[in-house]
C-alpha cells in the first residue's frame, strides 16, 4: 500500500484530529503517502483532496471539530454516486481508506468495498458512544465533561434557588451521556431510552423528595428518551406538582465542540494507529476500537448490526447516590 | 451600627458570594456583627438569620450561585410584610442591610425605609450588566466568558459541518452580553435590542456571505431581542434561504452558574466593603458601583430609573470585524 | 455491621469526595451508620469523628480535595497509636473502615486488622495511577487532564517564541501522568522512569530535529525520572546545545486539585459502594477496583508487592507520533 | 496609506491574535492592505513578510499566542540593523506599522520613526499589566485569571492537608496579576515589589494564625518582590516556624497560554482598530489604550518613562479580607 485517503463523516466530534493526526504520522512512519478527503463521501465523489504531511497536522491535537470537515451525502448511495468516488480514488491512487464516523460511514463504506475492492478500516468517531466493537467511541469522553460542567454550573443555581431543573443531554439512542452526568452531577432522577421509568414515576420520586422538605431538583433527560424531551417531561412535572419551581436546559450542540480530552485524545491516537497498520495488514470492513484496554478490529457487519448494552449496575448507582 | 444583615435578592449572579464574603470580613474587621438572611425577603419577613463570621464565608469566594440563596417575595410588595420584616430586624437588634441583587431589590428597599427607617447599601448583583451607576455588575463578567466558551465549542461542530448556528444568550433587555460574545466569538451577526436590525436585515447579511461562497455562520441573538427568540430568527431565515443548514442553541441557565472570574471576585469584594462602609457613615437608599475605577454610590431612584446605555462604538466593531 | 467509619489518607486527590460521598450514601441505603475520621490515622487515634448522613456529602462530589482532610501519621507505626485508634472505634461502636488511600494507607490498615481485628477495604485513592489492582486510580484522569490543560497552554507560548520546554508532571516512580501528556500534548519526548532514556538519547532527539529546522519542542519529564528532575535535564540540553531556547515549568500540586473530571467521579462512585458492600459481605484487607470494567477487590498484600507494569505501546505510541 | 505590517515582539500575550485580527479586517474594511512580519524585529529585517487577508484571520481569536510568532532582536538594536529594516519595508511598499507589544518594542519603533520616518501605532501586548496610557494591557486578565485558576487547584489541597503554600506568580516588577490572585484566591498574605512587607511581617502574620489555631495558608509572592522569589520566601520561613508544612508552587509560563477572556478579546480588538485607525489619521509613536473605557492614544515617551502606579486600596482589601 503506497497511498492512502481518510476521512471524516457523519456528526464531529472532539477526538477526531488526534485521530486524523494519527493517521498521518502513522503512515509518514511507515513510508505511506496520505490524503485527506475534504467533506466525508461528498468530497470523496469531487476529489477534494488535499495532501497531508506530519506538519500538517501540528497543533491539531487539540483542536475541537475535525479538520477535514464532515458532511452528509445523499449521492453516495446512488451506484453513480459509489462509482464517481471510485474513479476520483483510483485517478489519485489512492488504494486504501480510514474512515472516522459511526454506523452510516460504515454501511457506505462496506458497499463501496463489496463494489469496488477500496478496503476501509473504520474508526468510531461519536460522542453518544452506541457503537459496538469499543468499549468507548471518540469524543465520548469528552462530551460527557462538557455536559457534566453544564451541569455543574446549574446546579448551583438550582440550588441558590430551591427549583427543579431539566437538563436534556445528547445520546442519540442511549443513556450513555446522561448516565455519567446524573452520577457525577448529583441528579435525582435519570430518565434514559433503555429503560423504562416513566413520568409517572419520576413525578413520585420529586414529590416524595419534597414531602422530605427537599427543594432542589436535577433530572437529566437523555434527547433519545421514549418519555419525550426535557420540555415534555417538564411541562407534565409542573402539572402534577404545581409548588415545585421547574426550569428547563438543553444543553445541545454544546456537547459536539470543545479541546478533547486527555482519554479522547489518547483513543483517537491508538485508533488512528491501528487504523493504518490494519490496513497494511490486508484488513477490510472493520472498525479499530479498544476493548479492556486491548485493541479489537470488529467487522463492520457487527458494529451495524448488534448493540452495545449498557451497564445495568449504574441504574442502580443512580438510585443509591441519590439516596 | 452594632449589627447588619445581609441577604441576596432576585436572580443569583456568580460573585454574589465573593461579595457576602467581604460584607462579613469588613463588618468583622470594624467590630459589626453581622446576620445572613436566608431568601431574600422572604427570609426577612420569617426571621431566617444566620449568625456569620469570618470563618463562615472561608472557602466561598470561588463558588457560584449564593450561600444566602434567593427566592422571589410577593408578600413583602404589602405593607403587613414589610411590618413583619421590620419587627423581626427590631428583635434581632439588626439596624442596617446589605441587599445584593437587582431594580426589583432596590425599590423594596427604598421602599421599607420609608416607611421604616431601616438603611440600605445595595450591591449590583446580577448578570445583565443592565444597572444605572456602575460599569460592570457582579457575576456579568463570567456570564460573558461562560457563553463565550459555549460559542467557541459551537463554532468548532458549526465548521465542521459547514452550518447556521443561532445562538441565544441572556441579558434581559440589554445586549450586554450579546456583543463581547459575537466580538470575542467571531460571530457574523449579533441581534440586540439596542438596535433596530431585522430579521431581514440578518437574512440579507447571510445571503451576501452565501454567495461569497462563506458556508458556516454564527449568529448571536440576545434573548430580549424584538425580533424575538433564536428558534423564531432560525425559522424566518432558513424560510428564506432553504440551502443553509441551521441550527439553535439557546445558552439558558448555564450561565448563570460556575465559578467566578477574577473580575468578579474583585467587584464583589469592592463592592460588599464599600456597602459596609457606607453603612456605618450613615448612607442609605443607595447602590455602591465602580464607574471609571472609582467607587461611586449612586441613589435607588437613579438606579432604578435611568438607564445605562450599551457602547454604541460595539456594534461598529462588530460590522469591521466581520468583514 | 451497624456503624462503619471513613477516612482519606495519604495525598489528596480529586475524587475522594465523590467516592466518601457514596460511601455514605451506600451505608444510608443499606441501614448502616457512618462516622466521617478527620484527617486519616491521626484523627482516628485522637477520636476525631463526625456522623454523616445523606445531606451532609451533599454538593460535594464536585469538589477537589477531601471534606475528611488528610495527613500523615508516626504515631499510627507504633503498637501504642493502634491500641488508642483501637480503642476508640470501641468506644463509638464502629465495626468496620473504608480506608480511601494508597499502599501506605493499605499498609497501616492490614497490620491493624491483624493485630485488633477490625476490618478495613481500601479504596484507591492517589494521582499516580500506581496502584496494581485497578486499571486505574481515583483522581488520576483529572491530574492528567489537568497537566494536559498546562501543556496547551504553554505549547501556545513554546510556538510563539521558538523554544523548548521542558515540563516536569507527578507521578511518583512512573510514567502515568507523564505518557499521556505526551502523546495528548504532542510532546516530542517523554522521560519516564520506566524507560531508559538517557539525556545523551534526547540531546539527540532535540539535535536532529533542530537541523531539520524544527524550532520549538515540548519535553515531558516524570519527576520520577532517574535522569532527574526538568531543571537537571534542560541545564544538560542546553550545555548540549546552546542555540537552544530552553525553559522549565514544574506543574506541581495543581496536578492534585480542582474539581473531579467525569470519569474520577463515576470511578470515586463506584469503589465506595463496593468498599461498603464489600464491608457488609465480611471482606477485609482488600482494595476495591475496577479491571476491564470489572469490580475486582484485589488482597493489600497484592496491591502492596506487586507492580502495575506500563503498557508498553504507549512508549511507541510518542515515537510514532512526534515523527 | 496604502499597505500597513502588523508584528508582535516581546513576551506572547494571549489577546495578540484577537488583536491581529482586528488590525487586518480593519485595514481591509478601509480598503489598505496588510502584510504579517514573522518574528518582530527580527523577521522585518529578514523580509519575513506574509500577505494577509479577512481569511487569514478566521478562527484565531479564540487562540493564545501569537500566530506572528515573536522573537528578541539584537541587531535591530544597531543602525545597520534598522536600515535594512527600512530597506525591506520601502521594497515591500509598506508606509505604516502596528507594533504588538511592550516597552522594549516601543523604543525600538520611536527610535526607528526618528531615523527612517515610518510611523508605528503601537499596541499594548503583555501579561504584566505595567503599561502606563492604559488601564488593562492585551493579555492581562487571561493571565489573572489562569493564576487564580491555579490558585483555586491548590487551595483543594492545601486545605485537605493543612499546609501553608507559597504561590508565585508573574508580572514583572508590579503585583498586578498578585493582587487580583490573592484578592480572590482567599490568600492570606501578598508580597508584591510595591511594598515593603518583609518576609518578618509575613512570619509575624503566618504566626499570629497558627496561634490561633489556623492551619491552611496561601502567601501568593510576586515573581519580582524585592525579598526574592517563592523558594526563598518559603525556606525563610520554614527556619522561623518549623511545625508549618510548607510547599511552594511556581505557576511560570503556563500564565502566558491558553484561550484568552472575553475581555481580553474585546480589548485587543478595540486596540487593534484603533491602531489602524489612528495610522490612517496620522499618528505616530503612540500606543492606543482604553483609560475609563475610552480609547486614549499616548506617546511612546510617556508610556517609556511613565509608571502606572497600582491602586493601594487593593493592598488594604487583602488586610480586611485575610480577617
Amino acid at each position: 500500500m503506497k497511498r492512502i485517503g481518510v476521512f471524516t463523516s457523519g456528526g464531529d466530534s472532539p477526538g477526531m484530529n488526534a485521530c486524523i493526526r494519527a493517521v498521518v504520522r502513522t503512515a509518514t512512519y511507515h513510508g505511506i503517502e496520505v490524503y485527506g478527503i475534504m467533506r466525508g463521501y461528498s468530497g470523496l465523489m469531487r476529489g477534494e483532496f488535499v495532501k497531508l504531511d506530519s506538519a500538517s497536522v501540528s497543533n491539531t491535537v487539540q483542536k475541537g471539530g475535525t479538520i477535514l470537515k464532515s458532511a452528509r451525502s445523499h449521492s453516495f448511495r446512488t451506484k453513480e454516486g459509489r462509482q464517481q468516488a471510485f474513479d476520483q480514488l483510483v485517478n489519485n491512487g489512492i488504494e486504501g481508506l480510514v474512515a472516522i464516523g459511526g454506523n452510516g460511514t460504515f454501511t457506505g463504506a462496506m458497499i463501496f468495498e463489496q463494489e469496488f475492492g477500496i478496503p476501509t478500516v473504520g474508526a468510531p468517531g461519536t460522542i453518544d458512544n452506541d457503537l459496538y466493537g469499543t468499549d468507548y467511541t471518540i469524543g465520548y469522553d469528552t462530551a460527557v465533561n462538557t455536559a457534566l460542567d453544564c451541569v455543574d454550573k446549574i446546579r448551583d443555581t438550582a440550588d441558590s434557588h430551591d427549583r427543579c431543573f431539566f437538563i436534556e443531554v445528547m445520546g442519540r439512542d442511549s443513556g450513555y451521556i446522561a448516565i455519567p452526568c446524573a452520577i457525577g452531577g448529583g441528579a435525582e432522577i435519570v430518565m434514559v431510552p433503555e429503560t423504562q421509568m416513566s413520568v409517572e414515576a419520576a413525578i413520585e420520586t420529586l414529590r416524595s423528595g419534597w414531602q422530605r422538605h427537599k427543594t432542589s431538583f436535577i433530572v437529566i433527560v437523555a434527547e433519545g428518551d421514549v418519555e419525550g424531551n426535557a420540555h415534555h417531561v417538564a411541562a407534565h412535572v409542573k402539572a402534577a406538582i404545581p409548588q415545585l419551581d421547574t426550569r428547563v436546559t438543553v444543553i445541545g450542540h454544546i456537547q459536539r465542540g470543545g479541546s478533547p480530552t486527555a482519554a479522547d485524545r489518547l483513543l483517537g491516537s491508538q485508533i488512528g494507529i491501528a487504523a493504518v497498520e490494519g490496513l497494511m495488514n490486508g484488513m477490510k470492513n472493520v472498525m479499530a476500537g479498544i476493548i479492556d484496554r486491548k485493541l479489537v478490529y470488529t467487522p463492520f457487519i457487527d458494529t451495524i448490526s448488534k448493540k452495545k448494552p449498557i451497564n445495568q449496575s449504574f441504574m442502580r448507582m443512580v438510585e443509591i447516590l441519590s439516596v
